[in-house]
């Protein structure tokens, strides 16, 4: 294949990608992403729900009228490019090169998975227009910003209007090594917390009458990261605790500081809860006899669909495909998942490969995304013909 | 005493005091200072060594031709105000209030000592003015600052030149309860560092891929707090480590940083050598396996002038002055006097109370200043007349 295929040599699927990320939508601005795919979904029958919420661009598409409702769901948005001379194509001019590989920011996170998605339901449709069940979009140009007008608002919006939301595929880029390899059917949760410990300032050379909160602070971050939180589980990784930042000091050599700030973070298993974190955390703090407080951020609970009928579906439907079956993990970060699943929905995350997302050259191999769509649609017969 | 006192109301020490503290001379301005003390002294018939390194004005005056001699060192330059809407009278517009106390910046640090030595030298040679021995000063405009091009440059210069320098009395505000209740005969070393500690960067939710610096240098910052480095000596305290600034995170609450940096200081006793402290350090890191280096900066070697003809007559002299005899100590941060006494030189520091120095609002009891120019001349007469 030329570095500058037409059209014409492409398949719908690409095609669609490749327009997606012609569109330099940085996260919340959807750049004409949106208008695209609910142009596709109309001519499919679909009913289009615009949710827009404060500057970020959300829709609800429905398409069937009885049985169980599979949404798929992503982002439009794409992190920032970094500097654009690191890269070797333009970052929104995407370009397949002679290894077949499609460079551009979004081939993997995410607009590949949402080209395979619109191309999976149109030939689903095409093939079966009077299929069972409830076909969705859930659709939003806020996952990796704030992320709070985002999927979690158009989540609030639908349990209020009851709508009823059996599974959902995220599109987010699971596969580790091949396509495919990987389905995330759970995601630890996430704790953060901006910890201040007081001590009293003065100068060094008079530390008799200072309180250094550095000195005093340095055995408690030592037992807090050696703690053991739990074991994990079948579905889980142990809890871990990492400290992203720590800040202290006036930037004189001679002052002994007033404060230290430690910003932490828990990923979490299902073996504990948000509030005994906490708890354990503060009791720690308070062994160690120091002044402090700590500023707690809930970013995410954990969420689990360690079986069913979606996690059946999409492992059949990868092994129908690619002739191998995936494993489910629950490992990584966090995604609009964790609000999805609030909604009591069967959830798995399934996309392209994730080793260049969020970096400079960010691209995947250009047949993996055809190979994503036949996935996906392999996925929809399961749940809705073959069921 | 009214808020406003004419000159005539002043003594000659509160006069020339105030006269200084006029002159803004914020470190390494000098404002005008030196060239004031200098009409004074040669009016006495010292003889002037104008002695500018880089931004910084520097004298050295001397007067007598044979013996032993004396110097009062000092700095004319001050610390910055910091904001005047905080100050209860300005900063650069000395005055004494109703209840006799002299305010405003270098009242204490030190312009007041400086008008002190003036005076007194000027009643010692009206009274005596073929006195036995040399009187010198040595005055710099930077000893708040960098303090490079000051006293140290003046020191170096002095040493090629083969200058004898047998005593010298800095007049730093030694003074914490009352006037010369505290003389010090020394001072503790200074050894900085900034320690460097690699890990490796990562994500929070993949720790096992990433090596979090913060959590690897906990232990070890706790064991340097905990060190018992020595136990000082009948002059010095035991020395100390303090960390004065800690630093780490990209920002971000999500990724594990790659480096930490940590400023600490020592304040040392002549238990101690620097070397000893730095071999001490990095096998404390070290044997906690931590990738680190350190960047070291020697501040000052401890001085002592644990007793001699100058200790004696700086204590028989405020004895005399006051009836009590003062303590020796050597606690405090550092000062000019590590530089001199490299010279071989017999060191005291001598001044008013400390209390507001560096702050706003800097302030002392007028009447101190007569007091300390009536030690300062007995010390005079005990070293070149009674002895």
């Amino acid at each position: 294949m030329s570095a500058s295929p037409t059209p014409a040599d492409l398949s719908p699927t690409l095609d669609l990608a490749m327009e997606l990320m012609r569109r330099p939508s940085v996260t919340p601005d959807d750049a004409g992403c949106q208008a695209l795919m609910i142009e596709r979904l109309e001519r499919l029958g679909f009913h289009i729900e615009s949710l827009p919420f404060g500057d970020v661009e959300n829709f609800w598409a429905v398409r069937g009228h009885h049985g169980p409702v599979l949404a798929f769901a992503g982002h439009t948005d794409v992190v920032p490019s970094g500097p654009e001379i690191h890269w070797q194509h333009p970052p929104f001019e995407p370009c397949i090169d002679d290894e077949g590989m499609l460079w551009g920011r979004g081939a993997a996170d995410m607009k590949g998975s949402l080209a395979a998605m619109v191309t999976a339901v149109e030939r689903f449709v095409a093939a079966h227009p009077e299929h069972h069940g409830k076909i969705a979009f859930l659709i939003t140009s806020d996952e990796e910003g704030p992320a709070v007008d985002g999927t979690r608002a158009v989540v609030a919006h639908l349990r209020e209007a009851h709508e009823r939301l059996d599974y959902c595929i995220v599109g987010e880029p699971s596969s580790t090594e091949e396509l495919a390899d990987v389905i995330k059917n759970g995601r630890r949760g996430s704790l953060g917390g901006v910890l201040h410990i007081k001590g009293k300032q003065g100068h060094v050379a008079y530390p008799h009458l200072a309180r250094n909160p550095i000195h005093e602070a340095a055995p408690a971050l030592d037992v807090l990261a050696r703690e053991h939180w739990d074991d994990g589980n079948a579905f889980f990784p142990a809890t871990s605790f990492q400290i992203s930042n720590i800040r202290s000091g006036t930037g004189a050599t001679n002052v002994i500081p007033g404060e230290l700030e430690v910003v932490f973070n828990f990923r979490y298993s299902t073996e504990v809860t948000h509030e005994q974190l906490r708890e354990r955390t503060e009791a720690i703090l308070a062994a160690q006899g120091l002044d402090f407080h700590i500023d707690w951020t809930l970013n995410g609970e954990p969420f689990l669909t360690a079986e069913g009928e979606l996690v059946e579906a999409a492992v059949d439907g990868v092994e129908a495909v690619l002739g191998r079956r995936p494993e489910l993990s629950t490992a990584g970060g966090t995604s609009d998942g964790r609000f999805i699943a609030t909604l009591g929905t069967q959830v798995v995350e399934l996309g392209p490969l994730n080793a260049t997302i969020h970096q400079v050259n960010e691209r995947i191999r250009a047949a993996d995304l055809d190979t994503l769509s036949q996935i996906y649609e392999a996925i929809l017969e399961r749940l809705f013909i073959n069921a």
